[in-house]
């Protein structure tokens, strides 16, 4: 596993992670991964990322069956920050039922939603 | 300036921001702002970050002329990454001169190279 050598972790151990619809490439989300879910997700070929706020792996999908299949693992030129190209199971990647977590786009001084919600989360979550 | 509360900043007030370049979908860079780079970005219209190296602000294209123009400020679920929707001058986002900066891919157990150097890093900093 020389190649997570390369990988610029922060002083928590952490790197950024994007992952990159296939295909449509839109931005689905931005979140986290330490050592072992870069490398899970490597060998597994789903995205495992690092939930800092529940101090554990998160297997994206789960809970709620909404996958990331990875196409792709790319690196920056710093090591910093990692581009996941992925195909999105279920067309919903953020945690509100929209296609992605970039819902929200600056207009005129104020945050506007841009996203319809496709699915209820609590249909999501049971 | 109330949309600037929405931001989730992390402990060194910093926000990770995302560029995309706009009409191709390519993920151009990943760098980070403060509160003033968001700002600056806001009101001119062009890319500024906050160099984590050198402590300053960045004025992304400052040195290069590879400014980002920018269509579009977006903000995710948790308020805690910022999307970018831009335009590249010059077609060249990274300083390694190459059209952006994930140009490494993981293929089997080691980062490739993907992409070309388009400007040879001494020609754009003179």
């Amino acid at each position: 596993m020389n190649w997570l050598k390369e990988i610029q972790w922060d002083d928590q151990g952490l790197v950024p992670a994007i992952a990159q619809e296939s295909g449509s490439g839109k931005i689905l989300m931005m979140a986290w991964m330490n050592r072992e879910a870069l490398q899970l997700t490597a060998e597994s070929g789903h995205a495992v990322y690092w939930s800092r706020s529940r101090r554990k792996l998160w297997r994206k999908g789960e809970e709620s069956g909404h996958q990331q299949l990875v196409k792709a693992i790319r690196l920056d030129c710093d090591g910093d920050a990692v581009l996941l190209e992925v195909e999105q199971k279920g067309g919903i990647a953020c945690h509100t039922g929209r296609h992605n977590c970039f819902y929200r786009e600056l207009q005129g001084d104020a945050f506007v939603e841009i996203l319809p919600v496709i699915k209820d989360p609590s249909e999501i979550y049971k």
